[in-house]
């Protein structure tokens, strides 16, 4: 096929204009058209700026295109429009500062320790042309504009975004916004390009490029491992940020469930449900303790029935959705749970599965990634708890549900070796925008150990370099010796603005 | 071959005891046993200063060893001994300091603009156990207690370390020392293992045992990219850390010979044949502007008839560099000029070779890294300046000699793209360590843009993890409220003691 149409997941119904597939030839002139200026942190701050401000312009627009293609209600859209644009901003606060450009200053010192040492400055500097590959399941803030655009173009690169094809009417009119920005800004358009399609040779196009120095991902593991496969092939290799997803192993303790059983189900199961099931973080796989799996499971079965939820993303995914709840409750020695079915679109039935660890462990399928609503409940005994833990693959996330008199200290020592965010007492979805946040972590969830979220995702798309005895005329200027960008700089081993 | 002897590079002549290969169960074991220790800051900068003291006070039995095994002088060797050290305590001193940990809070905020946020707290972590490859070239600085060992013990890993069968009695008396270094700090013998042997295999056997989480490597392409291949192939992939060398190219202006001719051959040659031309930092690519290219080349034949270098590190490099000069030689429209020959051991005749840049660009292996003391001389329009520069692969160093006078903004602008350092009227030999080193950069220099000198070197093994609500006990203690190890963390964006 060419050309495809948007789908809307309520009604499983085509809708919007023909979307052609690009070609060979299209991809490779946007590469090599894609163009990054060099911007002081001020003037790059702007327009990091100019481009949320046009987001946030575009808002009326945006969202019900948005809710029409992915299906999600509009809270969710508006709120991840609210976080596209916050994310942004982050971004843009933190080039203001010139943080970001980690400058060090080491000064000729003719009587250092090993040796006379030169005069060495370091600082970081972008990548150049980046290929950001959008997610399906945060059509905003995954997206066009998402958290790798953003982090790409604050760390000074221009960005090459593959466009999801689940919702490819959105990602233009984010796109209209984005380029509504670069102009405002006084930029080239060619500092970002959108390229359409859905056939899979437009990964390889993009990945195989040799003005393409890194990708950034958010999807499947098998999309994420053909990208490290082709940036590996490569005459010149190339870093792949891939986050692919995980299980989002959640313990529960005696103690947690005899405190707060109701809320606790009731927390987890909104945690799970969170989106259709289709969030990265999803806690996917329960350990609850022998002693007291019979009332969590209870409530489990009571909440449920209350449920319906919305419709999967695209047909790709509630096919797959389909087959996996088939064959997994095929399993023997596992118990099926179902809400209620929603029957209009692209609407499933969400299950939950309850086994025993052993009979979990002895079906590696209970231990994948499972998109859509659904999760595994484990019922061990607490003491097995740790070993559990240890059997798992990496994680994205980790979290335990327990009192503040249990414990927890050797699991919680297991539990931050799998994953990149350990959390207590909470729910991993949701994941907010800060310096100290960690979204990625420990291999098959992510490829590398970087963050995909929050402010420390820009240095996924810098390089330091060194410049040693460098007359100050032909410094950048955040190493010249009067610190004209007024920047915070580590100069001998001492943070000053000096 | 199940066991090998050290080579006296100086006589060709085997001395010392037979050095046994290990097997794959002994290499499995020393990995299976390795032990890295939670130890707070203070006590693993105890650790690593015991260990650079151990080291000094065995400089009397280490010094002769490495001299005997590579060949190279008695100044050179007590200076590397003294880097060394240096080295270590330079990483001790960042581990105390304790910003190795890079501690971020970000506390509660019901306010925040995209939506409560929680609390949320980063801090790196050790990788746990890593496998280090010893370079040949460097004996010390580059080998067992070198700057891939240091960073890694620095991070808290525990190092299992690949001797170079070059110097295996030197890198006895070294981890000798460092277990004594282990032992008086109490720690367990298992944080650093040594493993032997001269079988390919233990390559393997090391990047694939499930328990090693990343590697450090310092060597040849071909054996870095293996590395990258075998740990690509894993179920769990690894970093790989491989510095596999470059020609860093320097560029002569015509004013800087003009200017100071003499000096500035003299700077250029000693620094290519420094180490007999083993450094991977060695100049190994000069570009003279056509209009001063007698007057150089004229100094450069002069000086090179004075000189004669010291034999290569042992056989397999003297063979591949006596094999590379007679291809080389044969080349049309390339000059060779030689040095004397010492005609003892593993001693070569240096060799630089002179051509036109139309020559050079039509013979890539003249662009290629060549062990030993030889270097390329291609003579260029300076206007060609630039688009030779852009022509380039990925280098560890680039240099330019000038003057303040010359336009080389353009020049210099390409440069940094290319290489992780930039020098100006220096020479790359010679790497200092401090905050601001960068050691490493571009395919094919090195397989990440992450420094194997200075500091910096610490971050490549360790990995971020955020908790998220976690109660204060349950914290480590670099995140604990009271920040009881008195570390400057990154409070809701703001540095602080506090």
């Amino acid at each position: 096929m060419t050309s495809f149409r948007a789908v809307n997941p309520h009604t499983a119904e085509e809708f919007g204009p023909e979307i052609q597939n690009a070609s060979q030839s299209e991809v490779a002139a946007a590469i090599e058209a894609a163009n990054a200026p060099l911007l002081s942190p001020a003037e790059r701050a702007q327009l990091l700026r100019n481009i949320s401000l046009a987001i946030e312009s575009d808002r009326a627009k945006i969202v019900p295109l948005a809710m029409q293609e992915s299906g999600l209600p509009e809270a969710r859209i508006n709120g991840e429009l609210t976080r596209t644009v916050f994310q942004i901003n982050t971004f843009a606060e933190l080039v203001a500062s010139g943080a970001f450009l980690d400058p060090k200053i080491d000064r000729a010192d003719p009587a250092y320790g090993m040796g006379p040492r030169p005069d060495i400055r370091k600082i970081n500097q972008p990548l150049r042309v980046v290929a950001i590959f959008a997610a399906s399941n945060f059509p905003l803030a995954f997206s066009t504009a998402g958290g790798d655009s953003a982090s790409a173009l604050a760390a000074g690169c221009a960005v090459v975004l593959k466009a999801h094809p689940s919702h490819p009417n959105t990602s233009r009119a984010v796109f209209a916004a984005i380029q509504k920005g670069i102009a405002d800004s006084g930029q080239p358009k060619e500092l970002f390009s959108l390229v359409e399609g859905n056939d899979p040779q437009i990964t390889h196009w993009l990945a195989e490029h040799p003005k393409i120095t890194a990708v950034g991902f958010t999807g499947s593991g098998a999309v994420g491992k053909l990208l490290m496969e082709l940036t590996a092939k490569r005459e010149v290799p190339i870093p792949v940020f891939a986050e692919m997803g995980a299980i989002n192993p959640v313990f529960v303790t005696p103690s947690a469930i005899a405190e707060r059983n109701e809320a606790l189900v009731k927390g987890a199961i909104d945690s799970a449900l969170m989106g259709s099931g289709q969030f990265c973080t999803k806690p996917g796989f329960f350990v609850v303790p022998k002693s007291h799996a019979e009332v969590f499971l209870a409530e489990v079965e009571k909440y449920l029935s209350t449920l319906t939820v919305g419709p999967l993303l695209n047909k790709g995914i509630a096919d797959r959705y389909s087959s996996t709840i088939s064959t997994l409750t095929k399993l023997g020695s596992v118990k099926a749970i179902s809400a209620n079915t929603a029957d209009a679109g692209l609407a499933v039935t969400p299950t939950f599965f309850i086994a025993e660890w052993q009979t979990v462990a002895a079906n590696p399928e209970l231990l994948e990634e499972h998109f859509g609503p659904t999760s595994v409940i484990a019922i061990a005994e607490e003491s097995k708890f740790e070993e559990i833990a240890s059997s798992l693959e990496g994680q994205l996330t980790a979290t335990i549900h327990g009192t503040e008199n249990d414990d927890v200290k050797g699991l919680l020592a297991i539990l931050a070796e799998k994953a990149g965010r350990v959390i207590w007492n909470a729910f991993p979805t949701g994941v907010s925008v800060t310096a100290a946040m960690q979204h990625g972590g420990q291999w098959p969830s992510s490829s590398s150990h970087t963050t995909s979220v929050g402010t420390d995702a820009i240095y996924r798309f810098m390089r330091p370099v060194s410049y040693q005895g460098m007359p100050d005329a032909f410094l950048p200027d955040g190493l010249k010796d009067s610190n004209p960008l007024s920047l915070e700089r580590l100069v001998n081993g001492i943070r000053t603005k000096q």
